[in-house]
């Protein structure tokens, strides 16, 4: 168990990274990667997509050493190592990515790539594309003039970054949460390129309770009077309805145990809420406060689309889930969290037993500890064996 | 388990009321009790309070037969039985309360009180007191001039309620959710009164996971700009705020299991969510349009004063929890639902675990179903041999 002080500020910088153990991490760089035109799975084209990326770890000259790195709703292609030796923290899964580590990159190309409609474009280290960029066409932001895009998008735009480094073949896919689906689509929607599949606190499709769920988190940004529709490029940001979705996620993502250990206790009579209904209670204003700390760095659009992106999930992206599934040839290994209320562990156990049920080559193991979902990320060490093994 | 056509229809009704089965209802009434002046447990005073009140079965002689039902958040004191015989559906507990029923109303004479600031003072059998009210002073509705209450004020107004009956001794007492609070409290606070406590998916006390939790329900209210700081009586009720917070309390009262069941699926490419984001997938559209029609029967700012008054929780409202625990002389039962996930069962588990180190007399039991933490209501049918035990 890590210190109750280190979870804390882990929290407030909010954006889940982990703190890098005493180990040298590796020093990584930032890259941008631009296709003049792009045309989504719906059928829309969008004018110059850009998009960040990061790789650890050298290409091989068969470039058959390729581990992608996909990542979940408030992260980015930050997965490992740091920017500058500085850092206070290093890529979220720094603990099984680097040098002789889980993911090794002495053996492995490690890329990862800043999703299209990323949550937090006003990080300086995030480059994406989405609502909050400029339509080359007016010279304004699009706001909900950008077409709405699915997790195959994601998936196509990882590829043609692949695809300019004339890589062809993907030795594994491996993301948590949101990272997850783009996972399984990968192995999906291009059986040829995948050999290996790890899904880690992930699901083959949206079910209705989940949809429903994340419902709430674009619901409290449309509730913002500053939202405007998607139109507040030229005034205030509804930084009060991106507080509430970034509280919902936060909450969402982890569970009692261990935010009753970092979150103010009330074991006493809380008089302090007895004045009046206006304030809030310090479990909640501790949430809310950290929340809105790193509110100004999302964007509300890009949340919306990104919920959407979610929402419309279905492995393969064909008319039916058996099919999606039944296109994967990858062997494919699931780590749902045992005590995940976000992405509950009967979904990872579903999509296993689909796969299976499809004669196709399945593994699932549990992820204990006390972070709930988050368990994906923090606890992720935990599988360190499984996955190297697996990746062999 | 029931069709999923009655499921769909109770959620829908959405106040969650049971159906009755084949067996027929008692027919009650509702009535409504005064108070010329109520001091809050804050210290507040508050003219011309009006709460409304049933009662099943006979008050005897010895009026030692009294049994005191404490409702839920979304609930009021129609416990049982039906106002009219074509009433559509007969009061949530009607499976367990009624001639010969675990709650036997030929021997007890059950009691039920509307709560202060309830949920839904525009239902017409509901009858309370609280922002909506006319502040007799102003002539005008008190908005957040009304003072904040605590469950300790329900209780307190409930005993008036009993005391007007000449009644001083409670041969038990049970609640489920919020009425579980009611019960401990009522234990807690007033010893001498409780012989039996029953706490139904109920907790001790309120911890920092839950109040983060509920915060989320005054937050859509307050991001409505429609709520207007509380003042929104002379114009628009800010019903987008009480639709998104029925929304997360409907859902969070659910399991996956049943919302699977009662929503619409999404089995196949959703190809409407692709038009835009302003729109809603089925099943959140399923959701919020079933919140949206029963929002007007809400008020706004009654239920930031609920959600305050559940967040401030602490049995017997004392310094301490432990302090409040050790007042209670009552037989206790808990029956927390074992796929609860709004008042978790490790609340009911630690509430049990700390009074029998205070060497109390302590039972628990878990309902299993596929409801999540209305399985405390529509699966509450389970446990009526342990609860008419327990009564004896």
């Amino acid at each position: 168990m890590k210190p109750l002080i280190q979870l804390g500020s882990l929290l407030f910088a909010g954006l889940f990274s982990v703190a890098s153990i005493a180990q040298q991490s590796l020093l990584v760089e930032k890259q941008t990667f631009t296709l003049d035109e792009y045309t989504t799975h719906g059928g829309e084209t969008i004018r110059d997509v850009k998009v960040g990326w990061e790789a650890y770890g050298e290409l091989n000259e068969a470039k058959d050493n390729v581990i992608l790195v996909t990542h979940f709703f408030s992260g980015n292609s930050h997965a490992a190592g740091k920017y500058t030796p500085d850092d206070a923290q290093a890529g979220y899964w720094d603990a099984i990515i680097g040098p002789g580590k889980a993911i090794d990159t002495n053996e492995f190309y490690v890329v990862s790539v800043d999703s299209l409609v990323n949550a937090y474009p006003n990080l300086p280290t995030v480059v994406t594309t989405g609502p909050a960029s400029i339509n080359p066409e007016t010279g304004k932001p699009y706001g909900l003039d950008f077409p709405v895009v699915t997790i195959r998008d994601f998936v196509n735009v990882q590829k043609a970054v692949l695809e300019s480094q004339g890589i062809d073949k993907l030795h594994a896919v491996i993301g948590a949460s949101m990272g997850s689906l783009q996972a399984i689509e990968w192995a999906a929607a291009y059986p040829d390129w995948v050999e290996r599949m790890v899904s880690v606190i992930g699901t083959a499709s949206m079910d209705a309770w989940t949809i429903a769920g994340l419902e709430a988190w674009s619901q409290a940004i449309k509730l913002d009077p500053n939202w405007n529709a998607g139109d507040y490029y030229d005034g205030e940001a509804p930084l009060d309805g991106v507080t509430m979705a970034q509280a919902l996620i936060t909450h969402g993502a982890m569970y009692p145990t261990i935010f009753n250990q970092v979150a103010p206790a009330q074991q006493t009579l809380p008089t302090e809420g007895l004045a009046t209904v206006n304030n809030q209670l310090p479990a909640a204003k501790w949430l809310y406060d950290s929340s809105r700390q790193r509110a100004p760095l999302a964007d509300a659009n890009h949340i919306l689309y990104l919920v959407r992106a979610n929402q419309l999930f279905i492995a393969g992206h064909q008319q039916t889930l058996k099919e999606g599934l039944n296109n994967i040839s990858a062997k494919t290994l699931f780590l749902p969290a045992s005590n995940d209320l976000l992405l509950m562990p009967y979904m990872a156990e579903n999509a296993a037993e689909q796969l299976k049920a499809l004669d196709k080559e399945v593994e699932i193991d549990h992820i204990d500890g006390p972070w709930g979902h988050l368990d994906g990320i923090y606890s992720i060490q935990q599988k360190a064996d499984k996955l190297k093994f697996f990746l062999q």
